[in-house]
């Protein structure tokens, strides 16, 4: 009987999943971009992740927060920068992505631009919506997270980071895009590299930041859809005077 | 000597607009772009302006909230405008700019793209920039306000109003463009009638929103400065698919 129940659900989910892929497919279709369906997950919001210990330990002066574990033992080793899990995983940058993939199962996409579709916006803080994008001969993680900085009040904040080192992240330019309701919103900025915090870009702010009733404006139905590029920083340079 | 220290004082707020004049266009002259120095004003926080005062009103089921007056009177004639001052004035729209400049010394630019320099972007909330921007016949008015939504967390609010009915505001598209540390984050919208409310525009979000960090990474000693846009819808909508 449980057999059933479970298999019963996880056909409602595909039915569910097959619905917004093609009302995604059908709104940007004329765009001939690759919408990819994005379901959120909740955040363990009182699990020590390896971040919050390693600031914990850094506010006592013992580490450097974040990546203390890579300058102890291994520059080039880095804990799991899948901000959901309080993953004791660590590893080489070359197999982050293939970590991310078989363990936390978070897809990846090919492709200059994407639209990134988050579901259910509506579902209560702490929650994340994580995806990875391959493009230009690199990984980036993508990262949409509600969160309560200011009790009652959630706001969603979005980023992007390169599966690289900091000097790596340096030569591209990220760019998310709002665009509904003739209202449009744009963040470009250099992407962070995973060896920093996740929690760190959000605590600071230094990502696209929206308030509830912004991202409602942005919303179709409870879904968000964000559209990803990235290109190498001199284009943007380039373009990037007013 | 009281004549003295002020015409001192005045001689310090000479210099010092001086000083930012020529740093906003050293900053902006390889754009050509028109600059403008924009003081902020304290917002008289507890005094009942029409629009709360209407807004009270409509909660207690009197009058619909902030133009109610010209619903009962003269659907031509609306109250002043600027969200400074709770002023008496009242008149028909073709005045509205004259009354501003004259009254509440708001000064106004010719130009199709314009930067806005807030100065003293430090200063406690609430306060105000404001200024009246004149483009493709019509007069715009931009608010940047510095306002705590959430007690101890300023934010910072920017949009862009018509001096002019909701029918012709339907007809512009404005941008508002910050552009700085690698970063760049632009807003477009269709701008609103300054017959709605610039209070209740901000308090619905449904404009540029900035947390105080992200504002700080934009700032550069102090000074926020926006790039302002408009153009016809026309444009907007042939470039307004992602």
């Amino acid at each position: 009987m449980l057999f059933f129940t479970q298999c019963f659900g996880a056909v409602l989910d595909l039915i569910h999943l097959r619905f917004q892929h093609y009302k995604a497919k059908r709104v940007f279709s004329a765009a001939g971009q690759l919408v990819c369906v994005v379901n959120p997950t909740h955040s363990l919001k009182y699990a020590p992740t390896r971040c919050a210990a390693a600031q914990t330990s850094a506010e006592q002066g013992i580490l450097p927060p974040c990546h203390h574990h890579e300058a102890v033992h291994d520059p080039q080793l880095v804990p799991c920068t899948c901000p959901l899990y309080s993953c004791p995983w660590e590893g080489h940058l070359e197999v982050v992505v293939s970590h991310l993939r078989q363990t936390h199962r978070i897809n990846i996409l090919q492709g200059a631009e994407i639209v990134f579709l988050a579901t259910d916006m509506h579902l209560p803080a702490p929650t994340d919506w994580i995806i990875m994008h391959s493009c230009l001969g690199h990984q980036f993680l993508l990262v949409l997270r509600k969160q309560e900085k200011y009790e009652g009040h959630p706001q969603f904040f979005a980023t992007m980071m390169l599966i690289g080192t900091p000097t790596q992240a340096d030569n591209f330019t990220y760019r998310l895009e709002l665009n509904r309701n003739q209202r449009r919103l744009k963040w470009e900025a250099t992407p962070r590299s995973v060896l920093e915090c996740v929690d760190s870009v959000i605590s600071d702010g230094d990502c696209l930041v929206l308030n509830t009733s912004l991202a409602q404006l942005f919303s179709d139905n409870g879904s968000l859809a964000i559209g990803i590029a990235i290109t190498t920083s001199k284009v943007h340079n380039a373009e990037g005077e007013m």
